[in-house]
């Protein structure tokens, strides 16, 4: 792979749009996917491929296909098939998506495919903007202020540290819910008290949930004030019993997507990055 | 005054009902101007006055009267005349009020008239919803994280410092536009840079002004990029020139009373502190 | 007073060496009353006057005076008399020293006295090696982190404002123990919990004083455990009855003039700030 | 193993004493190789075994043989032999001990040998009491103040995770030199700026190393000021070259040991803590 690397940014939200703006300064790149209304000044220039030439890459939205098959593509109003995209692909390309899914392997053969979250960058990079969607839902969701308030944030992973920073700036009361003695120690490096998980009692105003664990069954839910706020941050199936929340009363908010929310530049921002560190790495490792 | 006292809360918003709430911890307290449906179950007992016992002292909304006079109460789908109050109250009694309006003179004769928003105390307090209420916004509008970015705090009082603590928090980059050498050295101990407001420069993704006197005018807002996001907290006037803001296509958020916004019942409760403190100061002097 | 302003700075300790630096890059100085070991090599071409030329003002150190009258010089082995000093002034030359000795007065007829201490400027910065420094007492004589200990700042304060930055960056549990509403307030805006003074408790591994009245008298004192350590910031007579904690057997620190010991460089280099600042106030108000 | 476990304490500095205060409050403990003066009042009905009763374990010192190969007992004035200690352990027992050394498993046949330093949750931990122990080092060896320092640390692992939390609080400007993007990403998560290690300037007043590789040779050191501090807390042997610096004229410190001189009451707790830890885990998997 020798310089100057061609990528194509191929459907997707605005992520996609902010993420070739930044590719767009180091890379030779080309958007499809999008209607003009959504193209950025400064990347019009990039809307239009400049001719037969192929890709050395792709990258796809986090989620690649809609519900019938083809390219992900909301910001656009014509259809964007698979084997389109293929077909302007160079063979051996790299085909950079958000998740597993599998189809991507049957709809492009003889490529390499790189799930971009799965980077361990990338999710700490994440942490942030997920972090800070998550303040912004409790301070317009909670009558009372942050500061002085009681907060439990169960687990002192990427988010529950990046929560925590934050919060303590708020001049909030937080509280770590970890699960052993390393998480105790962390915490005492973050300057914040912390309870095992398992003997966490229940006098909080706003509880955040970072483990996809179900942590909040119905017993532990009936514990906690009906005024205790409940934001759930962990993937699929969560941490917080729903229906037992919703039958006891708590209100649970189960808050999920937020870098691209919260933060679309930033977002795209991370996803370029981290997209430009990988081709940095493949490209080191065939000298 | 001797205990108990007897306080009545009449009118106003959501505010006034957690103010009675605390209230009713230390005080005899009565409500009227609310609906059934806006007394919340605490309250309920302190809905209906005794009989024909007079009060001590009564709590008027920030903004005490409607358009033709009678006591605000957007709660309320009766009518609360100020001739119905003033008839409740002793001789000599105390009328709380949270602005200057001269009317308050007239209608409410031989009583001695406390504008409770005028105490250092409560302002203070109410700096922290504001600036969380501020924090709230930009997240909200700003299309990349706080964490990383440029952001310009303009005044280093009441409302900047509280913003400075939150927005360190979130790992921004923060600078404090300051009018002299005490500003300096006040950023220093915060711990934040600081910058002569005079010659401040423009490269910021984010603005608080804080500073009620035009800091921010056409020749001023043109230096800046055309994302960057204003969020002003300055009382009327405020510190931006909103017309020319406009023409030159600034985003400016004019962001007022968010105290009672953004976290009600804390905003309440502060009311209640500073009337119960006011309350003790002259019980003491009185001795 | 015109450009290009000189100065004389004469007598005292490394923090005026380190004052005529950084006065030396805008004004024309001179140094005296140091032997040559003492002057840095940035330094050096200013410490033989040019001639005859007389000087502007002259700083003098914070305690101006040694036991026999003459200028304080610790770092020369001769003899700086105030005549010397005075003749090598201008008529109306301007006389800058750290404190209200009277005898400045006397010894120097007909010139302009400013007390560079008494500046609300220079005392805010001051506050922050004050803080340092006591900080790095508390972590040297306490047998425990800072990290998760209890601990009482008496005063919210310039210095009080200052320990609690830092403090709370160890992860301490800080208490500030205030007079009054506005201290409360002012300690929720700087996220730390408080306790009005005549209220506060004992239970603390450490107590920072800052207030200068006696607020440790034996009885208060006798509360405390014998492993709390005290350090008192305050100026004489500080707030610790040290006869009374020496008697309990209560480890007390009377910590002065920690931002000379702490930070010369620093300390030196506020002084020439607040001299220059006051030097551009005279210019401006002739003009 | 059943209740109440019977633990030695042989020998160590005094972070052993207060390790076995703390273990005194849920276990039955007996402190040997100290002189009567190094006992505590609170330790003091610990210091004599109460008969021919056997240990289930013993806690050695983290260095557990002197240069003879008897315990290292710095606070005794008699002899602590290995066979003695021996003699007074169950079959079967643990021996705790803070390092490597090969000799423990001949001198100690037929026992568990757990090195407690080896524990994550330990060093995690013990990076509170360093990184106090660095910033206090840093105070007194610099002339200027923390407060607006250009600090660089190199590491962003548990000590240098702790260094940035503290420093923060003083107001720094803190840079960290990580090895790869997800060093990048942690530091955003923590608020401070990052830079490549390898990329990394020298514009620096002081510098933290903390990682075990040399970092620092010759050729980079030149680069730097002479004025600013380097302090190495990586183990040996530590990423600066000592002789390259001494030649250049660069101040170095070496800082070794720092918890047990730091916070020996925090030191020897943290030991306990990690003990209790290994035998609550030890007791649970014997069910």
């Amino acid at each position: 792979m020798k310089n100057k690397i061609k990528i194509l940014i191929a459907g997707g939200d605005m992520r996609q749009i902010f993420c070739a703006e930044k590719l767009s300064r180091k890379y030779d790149i080309c958007v499809v996917g999008f209607d003009d209304e959504y193209i950025t000044d400064r990347l019009s220039p990039y809307k239009n491929n400049s001719g037969s030439e192929k890709f050395d890459c792709v990258i796809l939205p986090v989620m690649p296909f809609d519900e019938v098959g083809n390219i992900n593509s909301p910001c656009f109003s014509g259809k964007l098939t698979t084997a389109k995209i293929y077909s302007m692909l160079k063979k051996n390309a790299v085909v950079f998506v958000g998740n597993d899914d599998k189809r991507i392997w049957e709809k492009f053969p003889e490529t390499a495919v790189v799930n971009y979250m799965s980077r361990e960058e990338l999710c700490l990079k994440n942490a942030i903007p997920t972090a800070e969607g998550a303040v912004m839902t409790a301070i317009r969701e909670l009558p009372v202020t942050l500061n002085g308030s009681s907060i439990l944030i169960v687990g002192a992973g990427r988010i529950g540290t990046a929560l925590t920073m934050i919060l303590k700036g708020f001049g909030a009361d937080v509280t770590l819910a970890v699960r052993n003695g390393r998480g105790v120690a962390k915490s005492r490096i973050l300057g914040v008290k912390s309870v095992l998980t398992k003997e966490m009692g229940s006098d909080y105003a706003l509880v955040f949930n970072t483990v996809p664990e179900l942590i909040f069954d119905r017993e532990r839910l009936f514990g906690f004030d009906k005024n205790t706020l409940f934001i759930d941050l962990a993937s699929r199936p969560g941490g917080i019993d729903f229906d037992g929340a919703a039958e006891l009363g708590r209100k649970v908010i189960w808050a999920q997507g937020l870098p691209g929310k919260t933060a679309p530049v930033t977002a795209g921002e991370f996803v370029a990055e981290t997209v430009s560190g990988i081709l940095d790495e493949r490209s080191e490792s065939c000298e």
